[in-house]
This record gives C-alpha cells, sequence and structure tokens, in this order.
C-alpha cells in the first residue's frame, strides 16, 4: 500500500512519559526569579517577519529539552517532508478513507525568486497546475483591468460576490478583511455562505448587479448550501435582467457538475490535493483576493505564505517557529491539560482570523481516532477561540485572569498601524497603547498579583506567548496564514491522526436530508418507524 | 451591614451531593429507549414567544428533581428577587468592592401594557430614571425625524458612529447586526472600538461626516479606549470643516468628565447600577437602536426584554425559562465537568451574537472568589464560543462530534427568515434546509452513530439544547438578550459570586500604563529596578 510512517506513536515516545513527569512539577511563572528579563531574550524565534516570544509560556530547559526529544522520536519532520514530497497522508490505515496526497504547499510554490529547494518529483503536477491556474487569473485579472472584461454597460465591474462555505469562506473572507487598505480603488468583495436565505438576501441589497461578478466555490460541486445559494444570485441577476454567464465564476475540481464553460465566464480549478481550510491560498482565495488587491500583491501573499513554507523545513525545533508553537500547544494541551486555546490578535484588522484558525485547527485535529483506527487515547486539538484586543479586555479576559478554568493565550502584535492615521493623546499614540496592552495582558497572565483584597488577587502562572511582526501586509499575512497551516499539520503528524480529513460532518448531513424529506412530505426510505427522533424533534420544535 | 443571602451556599446544598452521585451515573442518550418521541414531546418549555427543547441534555427526572431542589436549597429565585428589590449585590463581603445595586432591569421597565407586579421602593429612582432618558431619546428622535436637528447643510443625518468598547459595543452592535431588515430607510450605523487606530481610520473612510452623527459611549467618561477615538473623530471632524459639537451625542454617568453640554449635541445617562455587559436596553443601546430603527421598534425590543424579565420570576424552575437553562448550565459545568459552551445560532443575523454572550457570560462569572470573599473550590462560568450555523458545520463540527472534547451546545433556530426572500431547490427552501441542519445536529449530537469504520464512528451522547422562535424581530430579540442576562445571572446567584463586578481586568491596565511609560520615555515612579519585565518584554518585542 504506503510507505509506513517514521518514528514513534505519540505515547509510546520516550519523551511522552519524560514531559509527563515533568508536568507533575512545570515551572511556575510567579515565582521570584522564573521570569527574569534573561528569559524573555532568550526564549524567542523568527521567521518570515515573525518573531515568537514564548517566555511566558510554562516552559524551562528540561521541557523545552524533552519536547524536542518528542519532536525527533516521532520523525515529525520526516513525516512532514512525506506529506510534502506527496505522500497520500490522507488517510486511515486498513479503513476506507480519501486517500489523498495533501499539497496545498503547491499553490505558493510559484515564487520565482523562492525556488525549490527539493522539487520533488510526486508533486510536480501540483507545482503546475498551481502554475497554469495562477497565469490564468493573471490573465483574467488584465483583461478586467483592460475593459475587454467589463459590465454589460461598459463600466469595470466594482463588486464580487464569493459564495462558498467553510474553507471556501473563512480563509478568504479573514484575508480580506485583513488587507483592507491595500484594496484597488472602488474594488469590494462580498461573502454570501449560509445557507440561511436572510444572509444572501441581505447581501445583495444594495449591490448594483450589473457591475458585480460572482465567484461561486466549491470543489466537488454539489455543496448543498453554496449550490442553493447560486441559484438565488443567478436569479437575482436574472430578474434585474443580466445574463448570469456573463457575471459568474467558480472554482471547482476539473470535471465537477459546476466545471462548464457554458455556465461561467470563467471556471478556475481546485484540487482534490487542497483541503477546504488550506485552500486560502490556491484559486479559493487567490481569485477574490486578486479581484480586490491586483495580481501583484496577491502574489505578494503567496510570497510570505512560500518563506514560513521554507521556514518550515528548519531541522532545530528551537529555530522552527510553526514546530516550536506545535510543541508549545502539544505541552498545554497534553501535558498541563488545558482543552482551549485562545487566539488574541492585537489588530482590527485580524476581526475574522480566529474564526479561520478555529476551522483550521478544529477540523483538522478534532479527531477521535489516529492513522492506525484505533480509538486516541490522549487529548488532540483545542477549542480554538479568539476576538481582537484590546476589545476582549473589556469582554471576556475577566474569566482568563481570575476564573479557576485557566487559557493559554497566543497573542499577535504588529508594531506599526496599517493605515498610519494616528494621534498623540496623552504623549502616546494608539499604536503604542494597543501594543502596551498586548504586553501588559502577557505579563499580567504570567505574574498575576497578591492582593489582601482576595478579588483583586490574580493567581497569574497563566501560559501565553506572543507572534510580533512589523505591519500587517499582504506579505507578512501569507506568513501568518502558512505558520498557523504548518503548526496545526505538526501537532498532528506528532499524534499521528489524519489531521486533513473531516468525517465528522458527515453524520448530520445524512440526518438533515433524512429531516428534509419528512419536511417536503415526503416519507424517507424506511419510514418513520425506522427515525422517531426526527418526526418528534419537527413536531417539538413547532416544525410540523 | 447589608441584608445576608438567603439560602445554602453552592457546595453545602444536599442537591449538591445528589447531583454529584447522579453524574457518575448521568442517562446515556446513546442507549436504546433514553431519546424517544415522548422525552423530546415531554422535556419542553416555553417563554416570551421562545421554546427551550432540552431532550438531548443529559438528564433524567432524577437529576431534574435534584437541580429543582439546588434552585430552591440556593434560594435563587429568592436573591433574585433581592436584585430585582435593588439590594447592593455587586459585591464581595468584608472587603472593599463596587457595593451597589444591579438594576438593568429597569431599564425595560417601560411598557405600559406590561405593568410592574411588584414595584420596588429602592428602585423608583432607576425606573424613574429609565422613563426619563427614554422620553429625552423619543424627543431627539422625532427632532430628527421632523429635520429640527440636521446636518450643516440641512440634508437629514444618515449615518450615526457609535464610539464604545466591551459592554458599550458587543451589545447594540450584535443587535444592530441582527435587526438589518428592520432598519430605517437611507440610516446606518457604524461601530469604532478598538484603540488601533486603524479601527476609526477604516471605519471614517467612505463616510460623509457631514451627514454623521457620532455617540460615544463611556460610563466613567474615562475609558481610555474610547476617549482616544473620541479624539480622532473630533480630529476628523473638524479636518473636514465642521463643529463636533454639532454632531456629538455622549451616553455617559452624570456628572462624568464628558457630562458637558457645550461639547455635545445632546447628553444622555447612564448609571452605576447599570453594568457595561447589561447595559444593551439602557441609553447604551437605545440611542444606536433608535436611531437605525426608530423609536417603535426600539421599543419592542425593550418590550421583549421585558417580557421575558417577567417570566424570570416563574416560580416552578422547569417552567422559568432562564433558570432551567442556567440550571442545565450547571449540570454540564460543575458536575459533568464540561469547561465551554459553544452558542450556535441558525441565523446569519446573529453573527455577533455569541461575541456578545461571551462578553455577559465570561465577564460576569469568570470569577475566583465567592460572595464571602473565600477562593471557589468549583468551576464557576463556562468559556463561551460559537459562530452561526450552518457555517460552523464546514468549519469547527468536527471537533465537535469525534474529538474527545465534549463542547456542550445550544442552538438558536428561528421558524421563518427575516427578509422571506426564498426560494425552493429541490423541493425545499433554504429556511427549511437551514432548520433541518439544526435539528440535524442536536440528533447526531446525541445519539452519534456506530460504524466498522473507526474514522465514521461518532461517540453521541453530547449534550445539547434548542431555542427556537418564530422569526427574529425586535420582540424576540430582546426577549432572547433577557433570557441570557437573566442565565447568567441565576447561575452567578446559584455559585454565590459577584457576577456584576470585573476586576479581572484592573491588572493589564495598571502594567499598560506603566509600559506606556517606558514606551513614552518616562521612567515609571520607582523606576525599572521594580519592573524588569516590562523594559525586557518592550525589548523582545522589537519596541524599544
Amino acid at each position: 500500500m504506503s510507505t509506513p510512517l517514521p518514528g514513534r506513536d505519540f505515547t509510546a515516545a520516550p519523551a511522552f512519559r519524560t514531559l509527563r513527569k515533568l508536568a507533575g512539577n512545570a515551572p511556575d511563572l510567579t515565582e521570584p526569579g522564573v521570569l527574569d528579563a534573561a528569559r524573555i531574550g532568550a526564549l524567542r524565534a523568527e521567521a518570515a517577519g515573525w518573531s515568537l516570544l514564548y517566555a511566558t509560556q510554562r516552559v524551562n530547559e528540561a521541557v523545552l529539552k524533552a519536547l524536542s526529544a518528542l519532536a525527533r522520536e516521532t520523525a515529525v519532520l520526516q513525516r512532514f517532508e512525506m506529506l510534502l514530497a506527496g505522500e497520500p497522508l490522507n488517510r486511515i490505515e486498513g479503513h476506507e478513507s480519501e486517500n489523498r496526497r495533501v499539497l496545498h504547499f503547491a499553490s505558493r510554490n510559484v515564487v520565482e525568486e523562492l525556488p525549490d529547494p527539493h522539487p520533488w518529483p510526486a508533486t510536480a503536477d501540483a507545482v503546475a497546475n498551481a502554475r497554469t491556474q495562477l497565469e490564468r487569473l493573471r490573465i483574467f485579472l488584465k483583461e478586467l483591468e483592460q475593459g475587454e472584461v467589463r459590465a454589460p454597460d461598459g463600466a469595470p465591474f466594482s463588486d464580487l460576490v464569493h459564495v462558498g462555505i467553510g474553507g471556501s469562506d473563512l480563509g478568504p473572507r479573514a484575508l480580506y478583511l485583513a488587507l483592507q487598505p491595500f484594496l484597488r480603488q472602488g474594488r469590494r468583495v462580498h461573502f454570501i455562505s449560509n445557507v440561511d436565505p436572510d444572509d444572501a438576501a441581505q447581501v445583495l441589497r444594495g449591490l448594483n448587479l450589473a457591475h458585480t461578478l460572482v465567484n461561486v466555490v466549491s470543489k466537488s460541486g454539489t455543496t448543498l448550501e453554496t449550490r442553493t445559494n447560486e441559484t438565488l444570485v443567478r436569479a437575482a441577476l436574472k430578474k434585474a435582467g443580466l445574463k448570469p454567464a456573463r457575471h459568474m465564476l467558480c472554482v471547482t475540481g476539473a470535471g465537477s457538475p459546476m466545471d462548464d464553460p457554458q455556465h461561467y465566464l470563467r471556471a478556475f480549478h481546485m484540487f482534490d490535493y487542497i483541503g477546504g481550510r488550506y485552500s486560502a491560498t490556491s484559486m479559493v482565495g487567490a481569485v477574490p483576493l486578486g479581484f480586490a488587491l491586483g495580481y501583484d500583491q496577491m502574489h505578494d501573499l503567496l510570497r510570505g505564505a512560500r518563506e514560513m513554507d521554507l521556514a518550515a523545513l528548519t531541522p532545530e525545533p528551537r529555530e522552527n517557529l510553526p514546530l516550536l508553537a506545535a510543541l508549545l500547544g502539544i505541552w498545554n494541551r497534553n501535558f498541563l491539560r488545558l482543552p482551549t486555546l485562545a487566539v488574541l490578535p492585537y489588530s482590527q484588522a485580524l476581526i475574522r482570523f480566529a474564526a479561520h484558525l478555529q476551522q483550521l485547527d478544529m477540523e483538522s485535529n478534532g479527531k477521535g481516532v489516529t492513522r492506525h483506527g484505533a480509538l486516541v487515547d490522549f487529548d488532540t486539538g483545542p477549542i480554538v477561540w479568539g476576538e481582537p484586543g484590546t476589545n476582549g479586555q473589556h469582554a471576556f479576559y475577566q474569566l482568563i485572569h481570575q476564573s479557576p478554568t485557566v487559557v493559554p493565550c497566543e497573542f499577535i502584535g504588529l508594531r506599526q498601524s496599517q493605515y498610519g492615521e494616528d494621534l498623540q493623546v496623552e504623549g502616546t499614540s494608539s499604536q503604542q497603547k494597543l501594543l502596551a496592552n498586548l504586553l501588559a495582558q502577557a505579563q499580567a497572565l504570567a505574574t498575576g498579583q497578591d492582593s489582601a483584597n482576595p478579588n483583586r488577587f490574580f493567581p497569574g502562572n497563566r501560559p501565553n506567548s506572543i507572534l510580533m511582526a512589523d505591519r500587517l501586509t499582504p506579505r507578512t499575512l501569507g506568513a501568518l496564514l502558512s505558520f498557523y497551516e504548518a503548526k496545526v499539520a505538526f501537532q498532528g503528524l506528532i499524534w499521528n491522526i489524519n489531521s486533513f480529513d473531516q468525517e465528522g460532518v458527515q453524520l448530520g448531513k445524512v440526518l438533515a436530508t433524512r429531516l428534509l424529506a419528512h419536511m417536503a412530505g415526503k416519507a424517507p426510505a424506511g419510514g418513520e418507524a425506522q427515525d422517531p427522533i426526527g418526526p418528534a424533534l419537527l413536531k417539538a420544535a413547532g416544525l410540523r
């Protein structure tokens, strides 16, 4: 069948037992002398424009050594190279599974100045596909630019409605919102995702459909929500007296039911070796972002992602930014036993970035079986959540500081604002206030504070780390995206789970179809006797 | 001092021990015969237009009886009535604390048709204040309507920028986004919250400031983020050649540094007995929502909240919707030991509702001490997170279904869409698809599914409940808001923690001020020797 994975299983690695022991006596950040200036300067790593400060994690030399040993013993970097080399690691051994390669990396292996250090033969098709699609997009964007493709009244297309759900929505949306200052003048993108008909109704209101392109994204070409919303949008275009085929683009698998030039102005392709949640740098993200930002800035995003992809190959775990973050996450999840992870960007532009990471991490690593098909006997991916600071400080940080429930935090900061429109108030700029608050939170969580008033006591010793870059640009954002993709992949490879399938979404689909049959008045196959629960729920919900 | 609370402490209540025992043998929803049509029909309660379906929680008659006993033994309803009666329950006994009344209920005790069943003397001032402020707002909105107040060029004001953070932002924003179909023609509201200067820069772009009102909200009149953003907005107005005082409104405490008629077109008042996270129905929410929706629809929101406030007095726990939900939450948190709660609205309009609940619940109940000032020896409020379905299904539901980490879920559904613009695709409407998916998820989480393929095995037995109403209107939304406020208050009263302060936000403020002094080049009092950590963090972050 397929090459067995090198390395030990997670719980069989000697480092696992070492870490278990170390966790019983994990360093306490509130003890005098533990968190000092030397440590803060030393526990820091860099890659692709980003620094990771991790002095405020509950680690010491012994823990870091054991985490590095865990990386070696599980052969995580060799496993990662197998992924890059095109091994079909999207599989569960001995059971029916997707059995596919995992090659979202190929979608940014398109930067001439960053040549491939090891061009894997089994990925040549994926790299060629990425370049072909990107070139097709470049030409299309040029045609838009030069007015060869334009609205029926001859005006340029000003708006693009992006129709997709899950990975076809969250990544592109988060990136688009994060790059508002980089938009081409007069271009806007809108997103429709939910099968809730109010989502489309709300977005379509107030748009001049004559000047609007629509990009429909579904790899299979059959996603219920997306095809339903496509129908709604087509109906709206027709109602406005427009020809849908002159407005509609799609991104879909070659040969899917959607891959039909009659119905679309252009059909771009996505491929079965790129999962939805890893597709933001494929045509799924490149089409809306290319429209919004122009080709060059969109390409800069790919460049940033590629830079971090290359950094993820660094052999030494403590110098490999995403691997280091993955190991710190495993320390918090499996050894300190903390079930969640808050991602807290001090940047309003990253307003939807945590929602993207929620899918990336939880759909990848929220798994119950190992690659061998055994039920896991350890914790897998955490619950990821978060909102931008300083807003979160005025919302849920109360719990983070004083509740018995400990929440590991990943702060994200930028040294400069995007717009550079700032004002000195009381001697400091807003950007300085923002950053002072970020660092203050990291410090407060780590050190806590004693008080004679028990309600003003902060226990501290709450693990966190800080990611910092100069400014949020297409390039640093691309690197940040790739950082988290690699982090999640490393964790899945160490746990030896399949981070690339999502069987957990299937049962709901089956039951929804059955309930829909009830709602449409068609008795589903087998009749109600087989499923008394669905009809009872419909009745109790007042829907029958 | 103050009246002692009636009832037993949480862990001292006999029902606590009973529930501990019952948790060891909690009902398993996957066992044949546990979840059947009779149970689904029976475990259901109603109030103020909402139904709660809780057959898919891991409860049985014994558990429900013990939860009711817990409510009685902790005298939660008497405690709740003390709150309503104006007892200063915002306090920690024997320690310096806010020591205030908790009277957000008063802000909707303004509906003539819903008279006060028990007009508490100690709240008469709060009720009178609410009515006075509301009447002032009604008159101001009428003046806008009739053109007595208008833009410098004589046009009507079309836009309102709402400047606030935390409770002054999340609630009004969530409600505004939820009520888009009810907006008055030509009126829009925008929100600036973050001290990140890009937040204001982004919002102010593309606005015609001449036609824009600005509403600045800060109870103390000193909130750093809000006052900084106010300065930014005033500068933008001046730069546009406008007189800020002709555009600016504020909502602030009487006598605060902001309460100055010279600087504002109107100053509305908020009061120290209404916490930020409970302020959405006070002037904090009423000003932007009144502008957006008009007075009558805003008043309908208050009516809905008032209806649920009255329902929260229902003596029988199983017929008291918010109390029942509070008890089910305590069962999941303290006895099944589940640390998070996902709130999953099947309504795109509720896109930011979970962010509001995050603050409401986590800032209220993410506490570490009891009202007696003792460190808690039990779990308090959960980590609340969530995104709308069906979007979430394509994102993080994988973890919810198959990971070993169990996540209790609260689904929210509406029988009808808001816009009513829908289409039949494959025999059913989008709204039907949306609702079928909601019910299917509740069913799938409860029952799970066996499979020979371990990767297609769903363990099930995952607790969840469903809230349903007919349609999301100002009135049902007001009731939903009050439902969660009362639920959170009931949980805090049962745990005997103070749900109404937020001491956990203070340490970060102190440290941020110290870091800002470093950044501004001023050595803070005491010098660096006293805090080597701050300067070291600044250096490691590349900020010094």
